[in-house]
């Protein structure tokens, strides 16, 4: 079964609106093994309503709508629908009649055009609206292929409760059903197409899991999506594909369990029972940011230094201001040099260090901008990585933050646990 | 001019993760007087794709989409869209070329799969990416009714700057357009409905400009959009209602030209020719890296100290080991003594000292989680603040972040410029 969703409004095309029923909706479906294959914001327009009814109708098993049932001249979703499947729209006297006491239990006398609201497409069953006045209507279109249409309310507290008690029972019970189980595997420091190049041969072998592959700033992830008759056989197959992955993306995976690499690498440390200081120049404190961004980093962290000028490097890490006059405070010299100071005067296991040219301005030929030196001293011996980081600013700091941590990580790794 | 936004990635469509890029293109065509009338979010699917911008481009004159141009299998935009018009495909040799000099300049092989982002539609104008791999493409269709299709990247650092630059430009000088100008009005350190008391009385007055409130972690922002029938009429709009507001929030908006507070800091800091040294206890280096992502900052920033444990606060920072010990890390004592500690060791004109307890774990009745001491020491004299912030971890570090810049904001503004 696929599905589409389409969330009808003028008010949700607005800027600083979030449509939030979709949302909503797609993630209830997908708990019983539905797929939103498109989700649709359309606004209050007759034309564009009818048009997105059908092409909904065209491509999709199952189609929800939300909002657009009121009884104001905006509220246009009965008519579209009922003219997108060629339908007439009859009036419920008993509906009439619902919605009239409603009014009179809070004192008031039903204006005419709350009328409309009983309107209903032909063969469609009603839905209750407990919390409000318009009602909901569930539509069976015969195939083929046979197709359900939901039309629901707008206002979140009337549309959920429906969701919940009038149409997700039902399509939880149809025979069939597949139930779908999902994993994301991250990667962190290495890029996309690379990653693809890899993965691409091993995940396209099989449709069930599907897989998709999300690039970001020194991150990718893929993400799997397995379908079964159980949710012990879709486990099963994600399990299958995952191991798969693992096997030809060697140590390259960090988290299959939502996990970000900061707080993958604050685990190890406190697991490999080790310490770090760090010392930071072009990434200005981020890295010791992300890191305490996790409770407990007190227990590993020692202290964080960021060191922006030549003079900060020579007095807080004891640099050695020939060295940064031979060679320039972006070197590999430096970089180890930044770690190394950071561990003696920290007293800690490990050190970090970190120096580059974050742009947009102080790049040369020689050292052009997203050049980025790490250095790790310590406990895990002395490593350096030389990176050329593509993208601006904020982009070229972040992966050095996540080449440091992915660095990191692989360093812990190869320590005993405590 | 009516325009449909199709976003494409079966990502979006996962629960918990957010599509931004249809919501700000809506909002920059808002700006120069184009309504949205559809958004369409849609999955890595060949046929849906297809399908859905044969329907946007059957009921709007513009369509543009973001996402899917590239190199994995899972981009199927360009074909899709070509499909979709009945126009094939034709590979351009130039931009192979430039994919291939990208590769070559960060010292990497360009894989093959690349090599079909530079697939372009029969008639298609190519938009350069000039942050990223896969370029944009327009195509006009010939009428009746005319229509333009635009083909962006995804990633939002991509896809915003050849918006701004290859997009809105063209569109913005048709004629007959109504005219929409927006503001968005910055206040830190003061929460939603504190704004919302002072200045809902003044901005509910007037419909246009509509002004809409929204509250984040220590910022508060004021969107104000007036339509007029030329640029000058809702640009008067626009700065009579900021007026306004200025006068009921003195000195509290710190922006009303996009920038962010760690940029008005910057730039204050700069103008004012003083330097700064840091000291940050929870919030771990966040301060620090806010400053030092605005290019310049080395302008300012002589150094910053992560003193996350005690005897690092008396090793770095020269804090009394006996203050520590009677008044505790969390205190108006401690953050004053890291302040002063930081500028003395720097010899810097201002230090600034943040200590507080960020939880989940380590609050008392007496210091509760969220309690955080924030204090400047130097040319704007001494400064201390006890705040206590609701929220979780990540939330109580960012509004003591926003809180800290927003001392030095209004410290530094009562020092004269050079």
């Amino acid at each position: 079964v696929r599905a589409e969703i389409l969330a009808v409004g003028s008010e949700l095309l607005v800027p600083g609106r979030e449509e939030t029923n979709a949302t909503e909706i797609t993630a209830r479906l997908r708990q019983i093994g539905i797929d939103v294959g498109a989700r649709v914001t359309v606004a209050d327009d007759r034309d564009l309503l009818e048009s997105a009814f059908r092409t909904a109708l065209s491509r999709a098993d199952l189609v929800i709508s939300t909002g657009g049932l009121g009884p104001t001249e905006d509220d246009l979703t009965r008519e579209a629908a009922a003219a997108a499947l060629g339908r007439p729209l009859g009036r419920d006297v008993s509906i009439v009649e619902a919605l009239r006491a409603r009014f009179a239990r809070f004192g008031r006398t039903m204006a005419a055009v709350n009328e409309k609201q009983a309107d209903v497409i032909e063969g469609g069953t009603v839905l209750p609206n407990l919390r409000g006045t318009a009602p909901g209507q569930r539509v069976r279109v015969e195939g083929p292929p046979p197709r359900t249409l939901v039309l629901l309310p707008g206002p979140p507290h009337e549309m959920l409760p429906m969701l919940e008690a009038q149409v997700i029972p039902a399509l939880a019970g149809r025979e069939g059903a597949a139930v779908l189980r999902t994993r994301i595997l991250r990667i962190a420091a290495m890029g996309e197409s690379d990653v693809e190049q890899v993965a691409a041969p091993v995940y396209t072998r099989t449709a069930n899991p599907r897989t998709t592959i999300l690039g970001g700033a020194g991150l990718t992830e893929l993400h799997l999506t397995a379908e079964g008759a159980t949710g012990e056989e879709a486990e099963a197959l994600v399990e299958a594909l995952a191991a798969a992955l693992r096997a030809v993306l060697p140590h390259r995976i960090f988290s299959e369990d939502g996990r970000s690499l900061n707080e993958v690498v604050a685990a190890l440390f406190i697991q490999r029972g080790v310490t770090l200081a760090t010392a930071e120049s072009c990434t200005g404190g981020m890295l010791a940011a992300d890191l305490t961004a996790v409770p407990g980093a007190s227990g590993f962290l020692r202290e964080g230094h960021v060191t922006y000028s030549n003079p900060s490097k020579v007095r807080l890490l004891g640099v050695d201001p020939a060295l940064l006059e031979r060679v320039g405070a972006v070197s590999e010299e430096v970089a180890l040099a930044m770690a190394t100071g950071a561990r003696r005067g920290a007293g800690s296991d490990i050190g970090v260090g970190i120096t580059g040219i974050a742009g947009p301005d102080g790049g040369t030929p020689e050292k052009p901008v997203g050049l980025v030196f790490i250095a790790l001293q310590g406990a895990v011996g002395d490593r350096v990585r030389r990176c050329h980081f593509p993208g601006d600013r904020p982009r070229i700091r972040r992966q050095a933050v996540q080449a440091a941590l992915e660095m990191l990580r692989r360093g812990l790794l190869e320590l005993p646990a405590l």
